[in-house]
């Protein structure tokens, strides 16, 4: 099924490309920035930024919102994520978090899918985790080289894509929404 | 005139509360919170306000926007400073600035004006000055206790709200907005 995925991040792109062929699908990149509210929560946001794309394109749309929540600095970066990172990089956050001992961050990730006509699907998906003491790997994008998940030693922009895909907050989500998409075309 | 000013910050109405009155207008607080989107310019955001605002009142409306805008962090934290002063406070922009030479900053407010019927003006404030090394004094609100303004030694939270109403962003915005009702009330 063709499906139009809205980003204008080329890594995220990648990233989902893989997990949508590999299930079936195929995406289409829509390089739409759709307007982002500043809300509480990454819902708050894709819920909106949906109203705005479904006036203007009559295609079936996924939309991912998605954040790095770190707990000691009561949930920053999060909604504001992209912007932390464009200005402050990895090494911001690191100085922020240098000589805090709870360094426990999660990652979410939101996605709203909708088709023509249809009603508003939501999927979240969550890693937990931790903020690592330096950068380390170069795979990913944004916040992964800084983000240990639970479990692992390594972090996301050190662990393989078919790896990170698995365990992240962005495939977690995916796996909701292919299940969602594989109950659906039974019935 | 009645002018309903819409915020849900006490301390900021407390600052412009005085500023309108001192001028003959009769200032109304209106705590709502309008949607704000995720934009580059403080601009986009009351641009986009307004909109909402304007479908649900019948009153006159003055917003206003505003962020701290760190040169060495590129803009950090800017349209969302409301955003990361709840997170991170003044403490963690010291922390980001810790070591850094280059600690030139600026305050921008923008006011956006609208009269039932009527046409939105906006009106833009900047102070420039730096960020100090330490929090200073208690006055003010938001990021005000690390602010210096430029030919000052004090930061806006030592300065008195009188001084800080005339070379403060906000100060200068709302000194725009009171020449442009003098002159259309002439006219």
């Amino acid at each position: 099924m063709k499906i139009s995925f809205v980003t204008t991040n080329k890594g995220k792109f990648a990233e989902i490309g893989e997990m949508m062929r590999s299930r079936g699908h195929e995406p289409v990149h829509l390089p739409i920035a759709y307007p982002e509210m500043q809300a509480d929560s990454l819902e708050m946001v894709v819920i909106q930024g949906m109203e705005w794309l479904r006036k203007r394109y009559t295609t079936s749309i996924l939309v991912d919102d998605s954040g790095l929540f770190i707990d000691a600095l009561k949930g920053f970066p999060g909604v504001y994520s992209a912007h932390a990172y464009k200005t402050l990089r990895c090494d911001g956050i690191l100085r922020l978090m240098k000589g805090i001992e709870d360094r426990s961050a999660r990652f979410e990730c939101v996605l709203g899918f909708e088709e023509p006509g249809g009603d508003l699907h939501i999927f979240k998906g969550v890693s937990k985790g931790i903020i690592s003491e330096s950068e380390q790997g170069a795979k990913g994008f944004g916040f992964d080289p800084i983000f240990i998940p639970e479990g692992y030693t390594q972090t996301f922009a050190e662990l393989d894509m078919a790896v990170k895909n698995r365990i992240s907050h962005r495939g977690r989500a995916f796996q909701k929404f292919f299940e969602f998409m594989e109950e659906r075309s039974k019935g």
